[in-house]
């Protein structure tokens, strides 16, 4: 599985189901959303706008696209959670299966990020990327085409203490027609 | 990482928060519980016994240990759930980095089940054993030497229909002394 596998397996409308586990609380959180993911062209404004925020040149990325989210949480069920954000791939050169991910800012992201990929043997995809003062590894893999897992941590940036831990069971939504 | 480094890293008390997502219903679950991991000799009468049950040379087998669990749902408070059982890796000859996992029946268990393991690269375990009517991949890896994270899957033996994912997080308690 390469970066380009992993995207174009992605896309689609996915029902999502997540549980947030707050660590130093043993605290449980479940939240639904649908999430849509959807591939944008090479030459997207807003992709071209990204590559250039980052100093990287279009001709460099693969597939770029963009995730849009909406759901609700058992912590607060009178919000809404939603957001979106394009998402642009830079593999390291040839190699396809290592490289960065460049992400906006979008309505919901405190900021734009840009984190590191890799593709492992067993076709899992993860991405660590580094904040200011914590660092997020998220793990993504197909079950089979229509059910994705996720697994998403936020570490402090000491590095050896894990904050929360959140998993997503992903299942693609029949497209209607 | 191969199964021996595995199974010493694993052994310890446990705080665990785990989550189930039933995907049919969207339905959420969620379990707290405490879980022992205890090394095992290798004469111990119940991995002899466990050999035996499966025709497995005693001389073949590395580190069995014990687990032992005690928890609560949130799906029925009253009721705890407990159990333990005798786990024995069979590593494929000189090859610690796949083989065979026995596990006895305890007191919870069904049935005494064998699986099949694998070290991934990035040192993720991952367990798959099959039932009669389903089967359950487990991928089991350390964040860091107090943080656990465990994703199981239950599959119907069709293959493609996934019933349950459960997530859990496991984090080292401190040991009294």
């Amino acid at each position: 599985m390469d970066i380009r596998e992993f995207v174009e397996r992605s896309i689609g409308c996915w029902r999502s189901q997540r549980s947030a586990h707050h660590l130093a609380f043993s605290h449980f959180e479940a939240i639904q959303s649908v999430i849509d993911i959807i591939s944008l062209a090479p030459d997207d404004p807003g992709v071209l706008e990204l590559c250039q925020t980052y100093s990287v040149n279009p001709q460099s990325i693969v597939c770029p696209f963009r995730m849009t989210w909406e759901g609700q949480s058992d912590w607060d069920e009178s919000e809404v959670l939603k957001g979106t954000c394009i998402l642009v791939p830079v593999p390291d050169g040839e190699q396809l299966q290592k490289g960065k991910l460049l992400r906006d800012q979008g309505y919901a992201e405190t900021m734009a990020a840009a984190g590191r990929y890799t593709l492992t043997e067993d076709g899992t995809f993860v991405l660590v990327t580094e904040y200011d003062r914590a660092a997020a590894e998220e793990r993504i893999w197909f079950v089979n085409p229509n059910v994705r897992c996720r697994v998403s941590l936020i570490k402090t940036s000491a590095g050896t203490g894990v904050v929360t831990a959140s998993f997503s069971s992903e299942i693609r939504q029949e497209t209607p027609g």
